[in-house]
Formats: structure tokens, sequence, C-alpha cells
């Protein structure tokens, strides 16, 4: 229960310091919203800690106040997690951005959650070492934020997703205590472990203010080949093949329409000249001197099989780089087309029934919508993108999907998959939650939520309703 | 609460079939305990569920007789987690052993809780596949407990704890609901990770029923170098050097008297003639051709650098195996001397100063005691083992050690370290958890155990009080 009165910001100048407050219309909106732009955002204000103990203050304060309080990193998120838009207070930690060490023999980096993602890879680059969750967004996305959706990205196939790479988490928990969750340690055998609770709950515990995370040798000589490939079986088969005898950095896929759309805008070549309808892109690295004729002989085993029909190998670290962009422009080629997202997954054996059956779905569904379908194959996470017809107005656009998205959600739960893979929950997809967890599940989370945020002031609304 | 009266036994009769109960005394003592010995068992049944329903039958029957739970598996845990010492009933796994299904494309099997550590190991050998987790044990653990203790061992440092190989789990709460937890899935950004919280739980909120586990490619030629190093700090200049050119499948350390024991068996020989006072056993899968001359050349480094004394390397799959046998066979080399054991990590980079500290307060506390170290250093891992003297009495012995732990416990906190790195707490660190996790931790630890478990019947008494 949070209250309506907006006399609490008033309040805010005991605090914090002027500068770390902002109630101008401006900063509402643009801290008010995610990438998502698909809800107004409406704050009430927005307040900027520095410091551990200034959280603690504004949680204090707002439980005190009855106020909901929105966590916010760098609102990169496709979910709308982030989006204020019932009058509530954003915290942005925005200025907790202070990288705090870095320990080279454990090769870990303690950082506040306000410190971009691209900050930790640069850094790690510099130390000669590597953080491996990468993705579109990371040169705006937070550490924090990461965290609290479980960002995961391109390399999960080797690298895992952001849970992966936290060994310790400071968190102000709803009721505005500091718990110093595993300390960083690889090993700890102490009772639950909260650090993975916190994970993945997109701010409905708590918020995140402390992150340690681990940091790894960098891969060498990274080899790209790009495959054409008619079946999507056949893509399965092509993974099982070089899974076998590589361990791959990832393993990505795309449509012969999402390629279309990146080659339109003109600066990037076509990967060979011969059309496929599918692409994989997959990524290796070539520690042995043999690696690239090892690799030329699986793809040639792959196209005797009848599996692949051509495909191109990169000779350079910067034609890798270029093949890399085939796959990496997707998503910002499509983005004026006002593209309605499906983030899905399923166990990766099934995703050549599963993709069939949605493929069919969508196509009865939607007649004359343009399907885009790319995605991280090796993962079982496909993006389903249905771009909107310009003849279309956008509120009907969305509507439409959301029927869509009712029968594939129906699909996935009969494949036991998930209806939000990397994307976290938020708003969004609140009303779809049931169809990848069970009431049992959503009545436990609701009681969880309760032990660490009593009086639901921690992102109230988002994930699900208590 | 729980029933003191046994009333309750005469009607298993009704859940179960006659060959899967058990209450003669021999049963009672077999399964009512662990390895730890150091509580006496006295349990009032065993069952033997074989399904998911009839486990889902027997916590519902334990709730509406109040009958406390004790979940048991392969009974090696080392922390008194699976002791019914209280009148408890057990519920053994034993016969929940089916492997259910394999998936080479995932690279995943499916199992029940009670599938022995061993025969997971041997089936993705099989397959052409690892499963990495692989600890002393492993002939007799079972996969549920190992995932209820977050089990890790030797080869955390390249492949992390069970934890991270844990794709999906059913459980049965304490509440007798069955969740399905993460279904096998990479990617699952939908709300509170469950699976986490029951990984490491030892069985507080309910019994591991099924497990989805992932494999991974096996290593190729395994190297394995012993040296002998003077100082501990040089130790940690050894993992780093190494670290920053291999991907180590392990780094482990021992001290000179764990050496001496083992060597006292007359079975296996020194690695090297000269003597150290510390030896490190490391491991790379030797992928490259030129892999040997590089690890020489870093070992030579090292020499030069002063950190290392001596050293081996092993000239073939045997060599490597007989020199794992010096770290492996600690352990069981000292079982008849009543080691105390304490299983206590910290962060890699505090280790040296950490164990200075520690092998002071000790050797001051215990003057006479022999004091054995090994341990898995590149996690922050270390056993320090405190052999009886022969002459001391089993009870005062442990009653003098128990104290010492309290000042090393004392000492784990203020390294922020824990004092169960991989065993777990049960019932032999219950009293030591403060010493890791703050109070308001232990407090929501309750609040969660009774979500999941609301009539306190699982495993009750174990890790904390509730």
């Amino acid at each position: 229960m949070t209250s309506s009165s907006t006399d609490w910001i008033q309040s805010l100048g005991m605090l914090l310091d002027k500068s770390q407050i902002a109630t101008g219309n401006e900063d509402l909106v643009h801290y008010g919203k995610d990438w998502t732009k698909v809800f107004p955002p409406r704050a009430s204000a927005v307040v900027f800690p520095k410091t551990i103990d200034e959280v603690q203050s504004i949680v204090k304060f707002a439980r005190k106040n009855a106020v909901a309080i929105v966590p916010s990193g760098g609102r990169t998120g496709l979910s709308g997690g982030a989006v204020a838009c019932k009058g509530e207070m954003v915290v942005s930690m925005e200025k907790m951005n202070q990288v705090l060490a870095f320990d080279s023999v454990e090769r870990t980096v303690r950082c506040q959650a306000g410190v971009i993602t691209q900050t930790i890879q640069e850094l790690a680059k510099e130390k000669g070492l590597f953080y491996p969750v990468d993705f579109a967004s990371c040169g705006s996305s937070q550490i924090g934020g990461n965290i609290s959706t479980n960002a995961g990205g391109i390399k999960v196939i080797r690298y895992g997703m952001t849970r992966d790479w936290v060994l310790g988490l400071k968190v102000v928990t709803g009721s505005g205590e500091v718990l110093d969750l595993n300390k960083g340690l690889i090993k700890n055998a102490t009772g639950y472990d909260f650090r993975h609770l916190f994970i993945g709950a997109e701010g409905t515990l708590g918020l995140v203010v402390e992150a340690t995370l681990g940091l790894t040798r960098p891969p060498e000589n990274p080899l790209v080949l790009v495959l054409g490939v008619s079946e999507f079986e056949s893509l399965m088969n092509v993974l099982s093949a070089f899974q076998s005898k590589f361990d791959l950095e990832a393993f990505e896929f795309f449509s012969d329409k999402a390629l279309a759309k990146v080659l339109a805008k003109g600066t990037l070549q076509a990967p060979f000249e011969s059309a496929s309808k599918y692409f994989a892109l997959l990524e290796v690295a070539a520690i042995r001197p043999d690696t690239p004729d090892e690799l030329m002989s699986t793809f040639e085993y792959c196209v005797e099989q009848g599996w692949v029909e051509d495909g191109v190998m990169s000779q350079s670290i910067q034609q890798a780089a270029q093949l890399w962009r085939l796959r990496e422009e997707i998503s910002e080629t499509i983005a004026p087309f006002t593209p309605y997202k499906n983030d899905i997954s399923v166990s990766v054996s099934k995703v050549p029934a599963f993709l069939d059956e949605v493929e069919r779905l969508v196509n009865e569904s939607y007649p004359g919508f343009e399907i885009i379908w790319f995605g991280h194959i090796g993962d079982g996470n496909l993006h389903l993108n249905i771009l909107k017809p310009e003849r279309l107005d956008k509120a009907d656009f969305f509507k439409k999907c959301h029927g869509v998205t009712e029968m594939v959600s129906d699909l996935v739960r009969r494949y036991d998959g998930s209806i939000s893979a990397e994307h976290g929950v938020g708003l969004l997809k609140k009303n779809f939650l049931q169809y990848t967890r069970s009431e049992t599940e959503i009545e436990l989370m609701r009681q969880i939520k309760k032990s660490f945020d009593p009086d639901n002031i921690m992102n109230p609304g988002k994930v699900f309703d208590v």
C-alpha cells in the first residue's frame, strides 16, 4: 500500500543534497522509462544516492512515508521493469558509478551498482582479462540492472549468464537492511544463497548497491563462421557437429529476412552469394595451429551431410568483426519498424519442433505481417520480432500482437519453455508469467517478497502483483 | 513442532509397500547417520519411496502426523546434515536411482535424486562427455545430496560447484507441493530462481527428487605438475603465473606433513627428492603441441623468481594419476587419526595472511597436536585437520577442538570468509553460522523456510533453529 499524496517530495531535502533530487518534467520522463516505450512514464521524483548509507536512508524514508520505489539503472530494459508509471520515486544508481577494487590474483572487480557494463569490459581488457557478459546495450546498461535482470547476451553458450559472474552482492532490502551476500567467495556452503534470489528479482526485493564480479582469461584468436542452412533441423545437427569438436564461444542464428533487412542498409556485404533460409554464426577460439583446418573439415562434413549449403570463415580479426555485425545489427535495423518482441526459450533439442509450430501459428495469425527471427540458438533462446505494417495504427498493432502472444505463450508452456529468456518480466510480461511459473511458485514469490519487503515498496506491480 | 509419539510408524503401511519401510535397529543406525559420527543416530523409521508421488504422500503424511523428516542420500556428508538423532523419519532416496533421459544435443542428463555421482560421471564418459563435479566420495554420494549441499571438490577452479551444473530441479516442498524448477532451460528470466534456493538448503525446504544436469566436453590430455614451495605467499604467485597463461583444471595444495602421512603408507613415491614445506598440484589440459614446453618455461620462471624449489611434470596419463593420488589420499590416510575437520574459505588473495594467522592461532592453542593442511587453494578453500593425540580421549579432544573452532571462526569472520566452504552446516556447524551470515540473514532464512515448510517438518534443527 503506497501513498497517493506527494507531500513526501518536500521532505527529500532532509535526506539528500539538492543536486541529488530531480523533480523537473524532463527528468521525470527521462528517468521514468526504459526501452519498452509501451508504458507512459509518470514518476513523482528522481533521487541520485551516492553511498549505501544514502540508499538505506531513502528506503527507510520510503517505508515511513509509504512511497513506492523504482530502482533505475541504464534503463535499457525491454520489459518495463524500470518504468515508473504510478507516481513512484525513481532511485537512479547513476551517481554510484565507482569501480572500488580490482584483484589480479582473484581476478575480480568490485564496483558500485551504477557502473556501466562496458566500463567493466574495458577495465578487464586493460588488465589482460575478460568480462564475458556482452550484449547490444552494454554501452548504457549498468551492472546493477544486469544483475537484477540476470542479463545474458551473445556469449551465454560458453560463459553463462550474469548470474555466473557474481561472486558477491551488497543489497539494501525493502525493509532497509544492508545484506552483504557471499562476500566474493567462490565456495561458501552456509545456508540459503540469497545472492541468487536477488539476481533476476528485478528490484522487487531490494536495491543492488554493490557487486563483486569474476573475470576470466580472454579468448584467443576468434574465428567466425557464417553458414547457410536450408532446414532448421539441420541447424541443430550443425550445432552438435561443431560442439563435439570445439568449445564454441557463440552459436547464433538469423533468418534470411533478418539478413535482408541488415543488408538493405547498404553498409555490409552478404556473407556469400548463394541464398539460404537460415544462417548460423559461430565463433571458436583458434587455440591450436590446426584449428582452422579442423573447422574446415567439420564444415565440409556438414556440407556432405546436406546440412549446410554454403559458408564463410573469417580470415582476419577485421573480417570476424564484420561477420558479427550481420547478426548484431539486426535489432537496431528493425527498431524503426516498431517491432513487437517475443524473447522466448525452450530446451535446445526442442527448438526445431517448437520453432516450426510457432512459425505456423504466427503466420496464420498475422497474414501479411513481416516476421524476423534471430537468436542464440546454442542456448535455446529465440527472438521473434513482428514488424508493424506501415498502414496499421500502433495501438491496434500492439493489441493484435498481445493476442497472439497468448497463443505463443501457450505453446511455450506446452514445450516447458520460458516466456522471457533474458528480458525479464517487468510490466510487459507480468500477465504471461503463469505460462512458465506455476501458481504455487508465484504464490511463493509473493511470500518471499513479503519477507524482504514487508511494506511492498520495492518496485511494486513488477513481475507479479502482491 | 513434531510429535514425540511414534504411533505413526504403524500407519506407514498405508502409504508404501512393506519392502519400502525399515524399522529394524540395524537399518535405523545405518540410515540414521552420515560420515560425521559425532551425533548418535536415533531414527524412528526409514522409508524408501520410488516415485515423486510417493514422496509427496510421505510429506503430506508427515505434515498431518507432525513427523520430522530427514532426507537421506549417500550419507557421505561431513556436517551431520543427514543425521536423524531425534526420532525422525528418514526418507532415503536409494530406490529413486534411475537415469531418466540423456540428450546429446543439449548435453544434459535427467535423473532421479538417488543416482550415485559416479554413475553420472560414467554415463557422461560413455557418451564422450564429462560431468566435472568430482570429489573423494563420488562413489557413494548421490546427486540429490550433492545438490542439497552444493558439493564442490577438486575441479571447482575450472568448472564451478554443483550449482553450476543444475539446469532443472524437481522438488517436493515441506508443504507437499511438487515444484518443477527451471525445467532444464539455459535462459529463463521469469522471477525468483527457486532452484538456487534449494541448492545448498540441506533439505530444510523440501526434498530434491529429480534433476537435469549439464555435461560438457571432456578435458584433453591432462598434464599434472607437483611443485615444492617454501613460503605460502609464493604459492599465490605461482597460481597467478600459471593462471595468466593456462586454463587451470585444478590448483590444489598440501603441506609437508600431509604428504608425509600419505608416503608413510609406503604405496606411493615422493614427487621429487628435495623437501619443501608446501606443495602445489596443478592440472592443465595440454590442448596445444607446445603446452608442455610452455608449462616448463612457466615453471622455470617460478624457480627463477625464487617461488618454487623443485617440481615434476607428468609424462603420461598413468603418472598424472599417480601424482593426483598424493593429494587425493590425504583424507583417507588421516581418517584413522580421528581428525577434527575445519572446512573454511576466504577470498583467494587473502589466503596467505589468513593462513598465517590461523596457523599461529592453532599452534598456540594445540601445542603438541598434529595439524594437517590441504585444500583447493585456487578457490580459497582450506581444509584444516587436527589429529587426535593417541593418549587423548575422543570427547575431550572434540571439546577442545570446538573451543578452538570458535577462535578460528572469529578469524574467518574478520577475513569475510566462510565457516563452511563445501561441507554445509548441518548440525556440526549450526552454532558457527553467525560467523559467516548476519543475524538478519539468519532471520530471513527462518522466514523463507516457513514459506516452503510451514510446519517445520523438513530436516528441522539443521543449519539453523527456527
